[in-house]
């Protein structure tokens, strides 16, 4: 989390350890967002922030994709050299304040049903970035209400071979389904990160396993 | 937490200050399971408790209903003296190792449809006893698959008034539903409260809002 108004310092100070940081310019790309409403994308943030903007962020399940590939499960879209597939679900959000009615994103990656428990121990511990899956099985498309495996809402079609089953796991996409749904109840431009363009923190893979649930 | 083994002792050690403190007899009354599956109720766990068993807390919205009360929003089912009505939903739970395919229970207050945004304030900051509803309204009762609201499966049926929606809080009888769904995956006994038979500890209504999520 940034301190009201300051783009170049983040809490906890692992995360990022260089001074030149700025929270406004080093995301591949942005999403902006007026009232609950996607209205484009940005390189940067620097002449639409203003002093009373606090930012914050959250993991991203990226970080354990090195340790699939260990364990001898590498996710497909990156043999594919493709965007992980993201999903709307109707998986309801815990309502909070303003924010009621959102539902849940997910990201997915096939794996073959004898390999989901070993997929499951190996993403368990990485608490900080959506640990272990949500959902797996075609029985979970249907419960989560995906209409269509090869119609992701966000990044590419995925890549299923035969007898492999999509396993799904939270996304840091979802905050923005709960900018969405808030609506005009908040007033000013909301800045996110474009799907799939995330920031590169200091945060080692092992650095995120010790971190917990944070 | 327990001690394992050790049923005299939580921490944090502000939860009971009673020396003579002993989990195994201090509910109101027990439910136990055997291979996920209830089988039956117990005053006490003397003769069943051995010394690897781990005792956990969680909150319960009890807690919140003299704030409520306080607030000019008393729980209708103190008025009616009876027990607060208790669903099965189909929210699913996050897995966690064993733990999969569970569902979460909610507690149910009626309020009328203008009270909702005052219940949903006074009850927010009790995070550590479930905190603002999760769902409301007659909408909400066919999204979380209820299928008769009297009919609940814990507690008593409930007495809504002209003009009142039902109001949805998680429930502490939630993690009886992981026990059930993990079945013979845990190999012996689980203890947990009977619905409505809640362990009364030290910690006062104000110091659980000072706590957080715990």
């Amino acid at each position: 989390m940034t301190h009201p108004g300051d783009p170049h310092s983040i809490q906890p100070s692992g995360c990022i350890t260089t001074r030149d940081f700025d929270i406004r310019t080093d995301f591949p790309m942005y999403r902006v967002y007026r009232g609950g409403k996607s209205i484009g994308s940005r390189r940067d943030l620097l002449d639409v922030w203003s002093d009373d903007y606090v930012g914050f962020l959250i993991g991203c399940s990226f970080s354990f994709e090195a340790a699939l590939t260990a364990a001898g499960l590498p996710p497909r879209h990156q043999k594919t050299n493709s965007m992980v597939a993201m999903y709307r679900t109707n998986l309801p959000l815990l309502p909070a304040g303003i924010f009621t009615g959102a539902t849940c994103i997910v990201s997915m990656r096939p794996y073959r049903q004898d390999r989901i428990q070993a997929v499951r121990d190996v993403t368990r511990p990485y608490l900080a970035t959506h640990g272990e899956p949500v959902a797996w099985g075609w029985e979970a498309v249907i419960a989560l209400g995906i209409k269509d495996i090869q119609c992701p809402d966000f990044g590419d079609p995925p890549d299923l071979e035969d007898g492999e089953v999509p396993v799904f796991w939270a996304c840091g996409v979802t905050p923005q389904m709960a900018v969405e749904s808030a609506g005009d109840k908040i007033e000013d431009l909301v800045f996110a990160h474009e799907p799939g363009h995330m920031l590169v923190t200091d945060y080692t893979a092992e650095d995120l396993q010790k971190l917990g649930r944070s």
